[in-house]
């Protein structure tokens, strides 16, 4: 790790070793000069910059956990060819060479699968269901994730998706059959559930498969062009089973969706008899990722084949369940699948921190412009509108990492009573946090100008590889109304129960509603108190008027259905507004177990922020008079403030995430050396 | 052209013909079914949709000139297997293979501009600058970033920088000696301005030139790294010669940057002494454009090479120059890269166009989730949501083709008197439609789900393709704030002359502030006057603010170039009120040529989405009072009206923008054939 230390000796032997470095490499500068002023040199931003706080001690609150494990796979990455290490500016960075095919993509992401199976980095991801097995599973997730999403989301689909149907939707004779052989890839997984014609609305798949009691089989087929298998990772190259989703007809009737496992391949990686698969082909990013689609002919499998934790049929063809309700059915068997949510939630704001981390350190050492003529040029961080660009998103992608370290735990330690409120918390952090990462995404690249757009830079490369994010597992946009819908649901209950609110995090309007003071200091704006009540105001005046016009668009005559979406503004207003009530309160509560001092400082700074932009940026505030003309003034004036007091603090906060100069990228870092003509292959 | 014929009987036929395909396709369905519901087909969306108005004309409208070298060009790519042709869904599509690794795609776009050479496509060029030649250039380059960004930008850094420089910045024998070859492409042109260490700020260039008059050569010399020329499109593989930008020295005393004529390969394409060569490696989009990296090593070149029409160098050494002042003479060596910014504001709408033509197709003949059981699945487009989602960028996408053409005849008229209003209106638009784009860009591949992050289906990979548009030529925050910054300056010598402004748009500050009714009725809201009146409102509002601001900063001390960086963010309102009022001026005055009639009710209907949305989005509207609590709600009620009234014309909208099928993508049409087994290649 190359952070500082936090030790002030420490801190003084590094900070020699890193300008005895860069003095060294000036005298190798032999260039001719015909003029006396010195061309522009590439500083180390560790030079001029401050360490007001611990930065080990920021890191180990951001990664919560398993801080050994995310430092060997770190280092297992680096040490190994695989992973494309290159020379630039002195040091070394990992990286896919995305200038390959996606043919060559897939083959080294599998290979790079392969070394760390043999390195033991999946040992116990599905058979050590350990509280502790668990948290390693999602952090060396996390890690993977780093270095290139192909590779996270490739090992997610074997793991989570084939791996989680098989633990989740599976019963005994399954685990037993297919975890031990999963986790050693004896066998690869895939999860066929999308379809050409159906992706988010999974009730409406179009595959149907039937029983055949004489022969104790199930026959899954493939009906028409529409319901052929699509965007299946693993498909198109290297998967040997898959899931099936598909409608299970018994006695002619509808049983609604239920799960199965078929071969798709032999050992040997031929296609089997009665299945056909093509490729999905090449994509603006994740060519990593074998997306394939598959077309299932009458295809036969053995009855014990069903995934039965739901429902089974009988060998003589009874269909049983337990639930009677086909809709209640079908949400079992997507619970699970909530895993997917919280990975993606964290992936995204790992990619968001990957990304600022570069593009603040590389606005601590590029100049433009002078503001006097005899001045030298100023530091891009140093223009209050660049600050304004880029510390507003650091402030959010703080908070939304103690919000991932929240879903994490919430998630390893769900019950069946906290099931509902983890869906929706997850749901609702999925669209907000992918969202996010786009946004923040595209304001690094840009904030880099067009070293932004070099790949190797990584930052505008991760557009690409996390644009998926936003759709996949649940598109953002059905998310957000499908979140705002289950409190409109809770809160008609509630109303008609006319009992408090329980358990979905909406405790905070069993009391009376919150009064915001007429006129808002920055002391005030800076209170704890503030900053939750009117989050709180917010949402709670949101919930009400989508109640309102739902049931006045149901009064003048619209389906309950059809009013819900009529109000889809509100919604996802609503739906904004208890993302970042709950993240907020997920950041008081990790910055409350920490004692006074300066981390617990520029932690109040962060959580400030993250309140005055989220107020800046919701027009809602003023739209509904959550705030006066005069406060939202006051708001904007805040968040200039704010801008210039973590300036002082911008590299240690990136420096605090932790990530790996490898990880990192040329600009990050002596970007002259590295453009350097002695650094070009000749 | 595929785009149904005005009169009622030629339509009629083309719906029948499009029905009989359609019959004939389904008969060919020879699917197994275990249930009697059918299942998805793919309709087209010609057979359900209305056209109410004559797509011919509003395709004249929107193209607005040469619309047979349009069709030409079309035609021409087309015909080649050079663009790539392929068969999907019983359709032909050219597009590039963007699975090709970079050096792939940069052979096959010389090799297009090749082929459009020889079919006398850039004839004229350079030689022919008479107003018709002017246009045919222009559209050209049009349609040929239909095709794809890179062989634009290719052809653009040819013709427009290297042909443009030494059309603009040389002389009769610049001229003579070589705008005939360039067009031929005898010489293939670069353009070597921006350096590692500085790109927007184009002063600060560390290249170093001087006079040897013993010789009666310059020696051009890269100093230091930092110095090497960047980003220079061609200079990795194609260019034999470069425009070089040099600080110039004279007797040891630095006369400013100058543009100078230098080879960097032979006809052979090897390399010239002195000059080293590297690459940029590989992009997240453009990657059929070669750019690189320059180092001259004292290269010598003759007296003549520097482009003299500003200065000149006399053989025995002096300097001359007609103007003085070293700031003017920077500025008169700058004022001919506008076309640059006009050309990215074109270029930047054609690809929004594409996007929303392929992703409103797609809502078309997509459907997702029942409102009730027993009804079939709905449309995309007919969800409320998804039409908020892409109507008012289809919209703005109408507003400004309309401010483009108008653009683009400032800018073929221009005079030396409206260079400076031309300069601020392309600034504007340059960073105002690209940002746009960019976010159509995002919407439509959201919008398409998994389908948009397919290559094949163009809107996701449009992403990385223009990204660049952003920062290059000028980084679009940069841009904005010199606009606001024109205008101050401006608002403040009017002041100080106490005359009327006169030239750059502010003319309508002249006469009294508006008044704004205190309720706005829908009728208001889609009137005329309103509508202007609310857009002058808060450009003048935001003007005198601005000043206000920058003149408080200044009494508190601080330089005025400080005090207008602390108030960027009046600066950057500012600049987008200037920008949408600018916008809105050109559709009024498309709309009014146009007579009464269905096509002229559209045009309405867009062009006040298009204020309503920008008052919905600008929070300005609130937080300086323009606009009531109550008169924002009624805004966001006609967002919501228009939505509606848009919605049974947003095929026709689409089939308007005239791009052939060919150009647009598979989902566009009949998706469920394109991905069918047997369109599969086995």
């Amino acid at each position: 790790m190359a952070s500082p230390s936090s030790s002030s000796i420490d801190q003084v032997s590094w900070r020699a070793s890193v300008l005895s470095r860069h003095l060294q490499q000036s005298t190798d500068n032999s260039f001719q000069s015909l003029q006396s002023s010195v061309c522009l040199q590439y500083s180390p931003p560790e030079l001029s910059e401050k360490f007001e706080f611990d930065v080990r001690e920021m890191r180990r609150l951001l990664d919560d956990h398993n801080f050994e494990d995310r430092d060997w796979l770190m280092g297992l990455m680096m040490q190994s060819n695989l992973f494309s290490p290159r020379n630039s500016g002195g040091k070394v960075f990992v990286s896919p060479d995305y200038n390959q095919s996606m043919e060559q993509q897939r083959e080294v992401t599998m290979k790079r699968i392969e070394y760390l199976l043999d390195r033991g980095v999946f040992k116990g991801w599905l058979t050590d269901r350990t509280l502790e097995g668990e948290m390693r599973k999602l952090t060396l997730m996390d890690v993977v994730t780093v270095f290139d999403h192909s590779l996270s989301v490739k090992i997610g689909v074997h793991f989570f998706l084939w791996g989680g149907a098989i633990q989740f939707f599976g019963t005994k004779r399954h685990h037993d059959k297919w975890l031990k052989d999963t986790e050693d890839y004896k066998v690869k997984g895939c999860f066929a559930m999308t379809e050409l014609g159906h992706g988010s609305n999974v009730r409406g798949i179009e595959t149907i498969t039937t029983y055949d009691s004489n022969t104790g089989e199930f026959v899954i087929n493939t009906p028409c062009e529409s319901a052929q298998k699509y965007w299946i990772g693993g498909a198109a190259n290297h998967a040997t089973h898959t899931i099936v989703f598909s409608q299970l007809y018994i006695n002619g009737s509808n049983q609604g969706v239920h799960a199965f496992i078929a071969q798709i391949r032999d050992l040997d990686g031929n296609i089997c008899p009665n299945i056909r698969i093509a490729d999905c082909g090449h994509k603006i990013g994740l060519n990593g990722v074998d997306n394939g689609r598959i077309w299932f002919d009458n295809v036969r499998i053995p009855r014990e084949n069903l995934l039965n934790s739901v429902a089974d049929v009988s060998p003589d063809g009874q269909y049983l369940s337990e639930i009677k309700d086909p809709d209640q059915r079908f949400a079992a068997f997507l619970a699970p699948l909530t895993s997917g949510r919280v990975n993606i939630a964290g992936g995204s704001i790992c990619s968001s921190k990957i990304s600022l981390a570069i593009a603040i350190r590389y606005s601590l050492t590029r100049r433009a412009f002078s503001v006097s003529a005899s001045r030298p040029e100023v530091l891009l961080l140093d223009y209050p509108s660049h600050q304004r660009r880029l510390l507003p998103l650091l402030a959010k992608t703080y908070a939304m990492v103690f919000a991932v370290n929240y879903l994490t735990k919430v998630y390893v330690t769900r019950t069946p009573k906290t099931n509902k409120s983890l869906h929706i918390v997850s749901s609702a952090f999925k669209a907000m946090f992918t969202w996010h990462n786009m946004r923040t995404l595209q304001e690094c690249r840009e904030a880099c100008g067009g070293q932004g757009l070099k790949t190797e830079n990584r930052v505008g490369n991760l557009k690409g590889e996390f644009d998926v994010q936003t759709t996949f597992e649940g598109d953002n946009n059905v998310l957000m109304q499908q979140v705002s819908k289950a409190l409109l649901a809770e809160y008609i209950s509630a109303q008609k129960r006319k009992k408090p609110f329980e358990g979905l995090g909406l405790e905070h309007m069993n009391g009376p509603s919150p009064v915001i003071l007429a006129q808002l200091t920055s002391s005030v704006l800076r209170s704890t108190k503030f900053q939750m009540d009117i989050f709180c105001l917010r949402e709670r005046d949101l919930l009400k008027r989508f109640a309102d016009d739902v049931s006045q668009h149901q009064a003048q005559g619209e389906s309950k259905a059809h009013a819900v979406l009529l109000s889809f503004q509100l919604a996802e207003d609503l739906a904004r507004a208890y993302s970042e009530r709950m993240v907020l309160q997920t950041f008081f509560e990790s910055e409350t177990c920490h004692s006074e001092g300066p981390l617990k400082n520029v932690l109040g700074l962060l959580k400030t922020m993250y309140v005055m932009i989220c107020l800046e940026e919701d027009a809602s505030f003023l739209r509904y008079g959550y705030l006066s003309i005069e406060n939202a003034a006051a708001v904007r004036k805040e968040v200039m403030k704010l801008c210039s007091e973590l300036r002082p603090h911008a590299l240690s906060l990136v420096s605090s995430f932790g990530i790996p100069d490898a990880f990192l990228s040329p600009i990050a870092f002596n970007w002259v050396e590295a453009n350097s003509w002695s650094s070009v292959h000749h």
